[in-house]
């Protein structure tokens, strides 16, 4: 039987399980320059340093992928934290498993999150890569970078692929 | 005798003195998610762990500052690197100082951004505050977090104080 997975709405608390969702809201902020700007403080627990690691700051561009999508695999970066933040206001989606180990189409969970919501994956959460919304989406990317294999996948046969539907 | 700044376009050359050019051009990129983004790597020299230093994110929200505008100040971090990316495809400008330790209004050099530009001040660079664009700017910040005093300030005294104009 195929699962069919529709996503919720992107909250702090929904999403505790799996890290932080990066947005301009909540109570650890305060004034700076001067009283020209407000500065929303501390929002993710960035998770890079382990074994040599550093902070690695890119850009990914990902092709549009409408709903509904068949969910091939997941990845987990046993490594380091991952954050992605939208560079355009639009609304994109984010699957993540509630598995420790071997992640299951039962097990998925997906998010709905805004164009202003960014997100940041613990270690070692399993995660569908990237789904940019359409035409296409920019995300400034903040991981890991140095020694070691930062990269595990878990592939669905094809029979059990999920569907993500509207 | 006033100095009156005007900004140049903001290129990866231009800013190498100041620190990095955060943006989806260059040639360290290649293809991920099994053909369906592209990523644009390691982007910036991110210089949080000094001290027991870790990486912190905030959302930065400006005032926007129209020209002319009168600089009163510029700051330093002793302690860290600092990036800030717009969240808004609109141009805006960066000041920073060339000078290694007391600054003056005869140092100081403007940028002109893209809205699809980040930039990363290195350690120990003189900048002005964010100058955001209109209506309201918001701003992803990586910076550093831990003990220790991170932020210096250098104010020009009323008669010296530059003027950024268009």
């Amino acid at each position: 039987m195929t699962i069919i997975l529709r996503a919720e709405p992107l909250t702090r608390d929904a999403f505790a399980p799996f890290g932080d969702v990066i947005e301009a809201s909540g109570s650890d902020r305060f004034t700076i320059n001067q009283g020209l700007a407000e500065r929303f403080n501390d929002l993710a627990r960035i998770d890079t340093a382990s074994e040599q690691g550093q902070t690695n700051i890119s850009i990914v561009r990902g092709a549009p992928q409408p709903l509904p999508v068949s969910l091939k695999l997941v990845e987990r970066h046993p490594l380091g934290s991952q954050v992605f933040f939208p560079l355009q206001d639009r609304d994109w989606l984010i699957v993540v498993a509630d598995a420790k180990d071997e992640p299951t189409p039962q097990s998925l969970r997906a998010f709905k999150a805004r164009g202003r919501q960014g997100i940041n994956f613990a270690r070692n959460i399993w995660h569908h890569p990237l789904l940019a919304p359409a035409p296409f989406g920019e995300f400034l990317i903040i991981d890991r970078k140095g020694p070691g294999s930062n990269l595990e996948e878990h592939w669905f046969s094809e029979g059990e692929r999920p569907i993500l539907a509207e």
